[in-house]
């Protein structure tokens, strides 16, 4: 039995990740649940699943929680808050595996904390390894904490890496759906709305990554995790378009053999495999092979998509680099959706940022917070100006 | 340093295999080579590679190649003939790795040798594991013996089965081209000639395996082949056609997901997969992923190719049946390349032959033998008697 703390629990993987527990409840249960600030949602997981531990975004949140568990007559729940409460969560003495799913730097510390702890992780969070990647997988090879990745691109990589060894691996090729602007005229980039951008090709996701999946820097961020978790240079990691999402992503070995893998696209297999790993239980999330008819492939345009030559050029640097990169489209995709810049200003924010970003290596995780702190600052003064300037054009 | 005997070493693959050696001098030599009949070809390899031991088919050719290697000042070289020179090239104590060769049954006898010298074997092969894969894959279980394919599909299998565990295996996937009439109309494969159907989309091969490959019969084979090599019932074996030949097989597991393997279509690559296993020398046989645009799959037509229905039919009963589908095929693909019978006629003689064979499981190689021989003698008959037939109406 495999004891569980969700980080990020009422999220999308979260809440994915409490189906495969629903599913194979003889090989996993939950032990601690960090839910930010959703605590209709995050009552009802622990009504249904009774963690040890569940810690709420803040204070007040906790109060309201023990409140309505008192009131409810459950007391084996306890009830913790902020990022004390999600570290606590990830280093819980009772979790055997730590699912770390909360968007954005803010799981990063708690990711670490299990790591620390020796907690063996399935990442579901890339911006950690984006910003952190470096330290990440440096005190996870120390205490040989495995990390396994719950993207549908980077689980596909691990499994093909199975077929041989880590000095064999030529280049490891990330498939990208391209998104919903794979065919339209540049020139029209300027005018695409938030509403078209919301709309993915293949995959249902939340908004920020939806975006990213748009401009391609989401491809990017990946690139650089693919770097961070599998220990290759970022010129060995290279991009196929691939419409239809089939194969989720293949590894090149120096012998000329390349694995593939490819499953449906549900959130689940991905989670399945990090929690099961090196088991594969039978599930149901069949691929029906006999009715597949064509796969189409494409090299990405980089001309289009300035944002995945961002990502590789931000990998190559590494450091505060990568971590301005995801920092600076946060900010930009919010500014993106809040209307304040146009799509292309995506792009051109996070190359500002980075022309603004000295190069530097944070070794600690206080430096990269810091380093992510900056960058965000940098990006939103940008984007206030580029805003104006866009409204004034 | 691994030192290779190759059987059927003047054969597409010998040769394939030689210039893998060539390319790795560090990695392989040669210690012995079974040649056949075509001196020419074996005395040059013989001049090159200078084996401890050379066979020919017979002690005339033998006499020849020793009077040959005596002129050219060449002593070190011993020449034996027959199956028992075949035989002592497969179990030659400096012989690290046995590359069986041999088209048809004729290298199965040598095959087993290997195996119970305990010599690792690349089997390229296929008749042999049709004909007696469930006492070669006995015995070499027995002996912890590898058998590694050489045949593109199943060593595609063999890497795609390196990421999970045997029982988490769901099915294998067999690729297939589809061959030159997968989309003539079937009133049309009547009046099929050699030379239509010589003509194979993908590889270049030889005689046997080209016709067979456009009856599908040889996918047939292979998954037969599969059934043995991998443990697995016929059920848990698929066709899908792939028209490209880049994927080479696929193998599903139960947790939902697929692995693929893709390579240039050139027997080397799993020539050198085979010899060097479980490493992977950097090779220049690389494929070109950044080019790829498009893949095509259909379901195979078990109606225009009955030869595929036939050998899962035979895979279920097994033992002589597999041993007859193979046999009744060789003699009736003779009979078609002579025109004897129509291209139709060949799996009528095989269903023929296999209505004839009674339920038997030859438990020794003499035994599996004479079956075969039994098999021939009653598809000679039918396609002398067919082709009369044919030529009346």
């Amino acid at each position: 039995m495999k004891r569980l703390t969700i980080l990020g629990s009422t999220g999308s993987i979260g809440q994915s990740t409490l189906s495969i527990v629903e599913q194979f409840p003889d090989r996993f249960s939950v032990a601690a649940l960090a839910a930010g600030r959703n605590v209709e949602a995050a009552f009802a997981q622990a009504v249904r699943w009774r963690p040890q531990l569940v810690s709420l975004a803040t204070e007040e949140l906790a109060d309201q929680f023990t409140a309505r568990l008192k009131a409810a007559g459950i007391t084996e729940v306890q009830v913790t808050y902020g990022t004390n409460g999600t570290v606590a969560c990830a280093t819980l003495p009772a979790a055997d595996f730590v699912v770390s799913a909360i968007v954005g730097v803010s799981g990063l510390e708690a990711t670490y904390a299990a790591i620390l702890a020796g907690k063996p992780v399935g990442l579901a969070n890339k911006e950690c390894m984006v910003a952190a990647g470096e330290i990440l997988t440096r005190v996870a090879r120390e205490r040989n904490v495995p990390i396994l990745p719950i993207d549908s691109e980077h689980n596909a990589v691990h499994q093909c890496l199975r077929v041989g060894a880590r000095n064999e691996v030529k280049t490891i090729w990330l498939t990208a759906s391209g998104g919903p602007f794979r065919q339209l005229p540049v020139e029209q980039f300027d005018a695409i709305t938030p509403e078209q951008a919301l709309k993915h090709p293949t995959w249902v996701m939340g908004r920020r990554i939806t975006i990213d999946s748009a401009t391609l820097l989401n491809k990017g961020l990946e690139v650089i995790e693919a770097c961070r978790l599998f220990d290759v240079r970022p010129s060995q990691v290279r991009v196929t378009v691939h419409a239809q999402s089939t194969i989720h992503s293949l590894v090149e070995f120096i012998d000329g053999s390349i694995l593939a893998q490819i499953s449906v696209t549900d959130m689940r297999l991905p989670i399945l495999y990090a929690l099961a790993y090196p088991e594969r239980p039978e599930s149901t999330l069949t691929f029906d092979l006999a009715a597949l008819r064509r796969l189409d492939f494409e090299e990405p345009d980089f001309g289009r998509f300035p944002c995945l030559r961002l990502a590789f050029e931000a990998a190559d640097i590494g450091g505060a680099h990568t971590i301005a990169l995801n920092a600076a489209d946060e900010v930009a995709v919010e500014a993106f959706l809040d209307r304040k810049i146009p799509f292309t200003g995506i792009p051109r924010t996070i190359e500002q940022v980075l022309t603004l970003t000295p190069e530097a290596h944070p070794e600690t995780i206080a430096e990269v917070l810091a380093a992510d702190q900056k960058a965000r600052q940098t990006a939103r003064k940008l984007v206030t100006r580029t805003g104006q300037g866009n409204q004034a054009s």
